[in-house]
């Protein structure tokens, strides 16, 4: 059998409880296909580790993420750490540069047409919207040089070339995969990438665009690629977000800001995953981290009612990049669809409280691995 | 009389044709106040200022604007000056790096309850939104320091304690004067004021949130400030834009998102100002920009269809805040109301064809006066 290491953090608060629903998951997964294996090893990070050990992820932690094959996360944080320095986000940050897991994908879409009405959007302008957030994710301003002084703080916002290809590799990639999955213009050819920059007023920003548009040239020529100012690209997204199916191809800061107006968009937080990965689809196996886009949610955390599925399309992602097991990740997806789709539609009409429903965390769970 | 200097800069494309609805909005004020009276110099900026000196704005110019009282700017830029180095836009860079402009602020909300068609989030979302966005303008990264090679790009996003408490000074001082006018909570009281950073990851940010927290302390103790991410400010400003009544008090990168997202919400485009402030609002006068907050739109220049109505209101902004005309300020932001409103409301129903309507840029323009 393949055998597949996968680490695992549940994190803070609601964090254990959509981890032990996606494991549920995973187990279905492995009993469907005996040929492969996931060894699952549990470990802290985020709050519980700073309790226990002082820091938010161990060098240990780290250390054993770098020997796996994926890392499957929680999520972290909560008042009770909100003094604490470095914070449990930072555990976050340290094992996303451990791993050099340089791209974070946030795909945007509605997983069954009943969904469309958590959208704070209209029906008929949210309708149909479907593309994927590339943020670059282990450089910019976020891990720039910093100065911290009494009346000045600074942050070096800086690329080179090569982080912005590797970037625009995957963006690329990515625009392929859902051309050849017929969600590109039609007719299976790429979908359209749109990358947002400042480059009117930013250096870096130049540079984005520059190595851009010269990666897409020399090693993508099939990929159409479209430049949109960065907040030009914020205003529209929310106007008219189909106008941007297929990949918004972006740096780090406006990356953060833009895949959560992506997930306001969407409305269902708890539906979002994300993954950060280490290298380029399609190119074989990489490592990366899969967690929801929601935090640790404190407020509701220990009730049982918290919408897993966020967890659960974050291990389907795991599947699909980190083990080549695009099938099984399809299914997953297929069958969070059909539990949440409504009775009238042929669904079970199954869902938390967070889109309307009655259903707890497990209850949902329990679903998805029946549908399996 | 008092005498007020307004240097008018059209700008390109649709720039004049909007200009001229504003000043004959002018000149209505100053029928009917003969004892103010407005000096008007007009001049060039952006890509007309290019053609004609070879720069986006010219010594002289900027010389001139410092000397004004206000400056009625239009809207510049164009796909004829896309190869310029620097481009259009950098004269308004320079304009308010000259003049110190260091505050724009953009208030978001539905100047009648039928625009909120306009809107594309839900009725019953996008209603009752009722904020203003101040953006620090002088400083962070757009003016950082930079860095410019062929396989590097960087800028330094840096803040010192000043620069970010005057802009402090400005968002609580807008938050006052929003409650003393009934928009806050209610009771008179000041407005809230939400100050959004990413202080979890960035030390100009955290430099952010202490000197706001410090400044209103000693200054503002009267005035509600609020923390929030902008990452997630940006995500619950699509979902529930409502919960941020008041003011949003923010950096240059995060505010230049978060106010094309105001933009976005409220829909219509055409009918945005904004103004980029060198003084605290209620301290007096202060020199200021006032523009659109729209592009020159080469697409529909020339057809006397654009809106004018954003470089209106930007006027009535000018009035408010360089002139303390803020009756004939609040009279022209009721005319527009008026127009705008349908008829079986008791407006006149008058509205560009972004807004759904029929009316022209001068019948929109015409109307105005004749309401004033
Ligand atoms: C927790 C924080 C450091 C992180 C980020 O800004 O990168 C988060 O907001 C995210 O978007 O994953
Ligand atoms: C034209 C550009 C430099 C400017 C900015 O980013 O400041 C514009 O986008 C704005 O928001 O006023």
């Amino acid at each position: 059998a393949t055998v597949f290491k996968i680490l695992v953090l549940p994190g803070d608060h609601v964090g254990p409880e959509i981890m032990a629903e996606a494991l549920k998951v995973l187990d279905v997964v492995e009993e469907c296909r005996p040929a492969v294996k996931f060894e699952r090893t549990t470990d802290l990070a985020g709050g519980c580790s700073i309790d226990q050990h002082g820091v938010p992820i161990t060098d240990a932690v780290l250390e054993k993420a770098s020997q796996s094959d994926a890392v499957l996360f929680g999520s972290v944080g909560g008042p009770e750490w909100a003094q604490s320095t470095p914070g449990p986000e930072h555990g976050l940050l340290q094992l996303r540069k451990k791993l050099d897991a340089f791209a974070n994908i946030r795909p945007c879409e509605f997983l069954a047409p009943s969904l469309i009405e958590a959208s704070p959007l209209k029906p008929e302008v949210a309708r149909g919207t479907k593309f994927i957030v590339v943020r670059e994710n282990c450089g910019g301003a976020y891990f720039g040089d910093k100065r911290e002084e009494a009346d000045v703080g600074s942050d070096l916002w800086q690329y080179s070339r090569p982080e912005v290809e590797r970037c625009a590799r995957v963006s690329a990639s990515i625009a392929r995969i859902l051309g050849r999955d017929g969600d590109g213009k039609g007719g299976g050819g790429p979908a359209v990438v749109w990358s947002a920059d400042k480059a009117n007023v930013l250096a870096s920003g130049r540079l984005w665009r520059r190595a851009t548009e010269e990666l897409f040239r020399a090693e993508f020529p099939d990929v159409e690629l479209r430049h949109q100012l960065a907040d030009s690209l914020a205003m529209f997204l929310v106007r008219n977000p189909r106008a941007f199916n297929g990949v918004i191809h972006t740096d780090n800061t406006f990356g953060d800001i833009l895949s959560d107006i992506s997930g306001g968009i969407v409305g269902s937080l708890g539906t979002l995953p994300s993954a950060s990965l280490s290298g380029v689809p399609g190119k074989g196996r990489c490592n990366g981290i899969y967690e929801p886009v929601h935090g640790a949610a404190p407020d509701i955390s220990g009730k049982g009612v918290v919408n897993p599925v966020a967890q659960i399309l974050s291990l389907a992602m795991l599947l699909r990049y980190s083990c080549l097991l695009s099938e099984e990740a399809a299914a997953i997806e297929g069958a969070v669809a059909h539990v949440f789709k409504s009775t009238d539609a042929g669904g079970l009409g199954i869902r938390t409280r967070d889109m309307g429903g009655q259903a707890g965390t497990r209850e949902v769970g329990d679903a998805i691995c029946r549908v399996l």
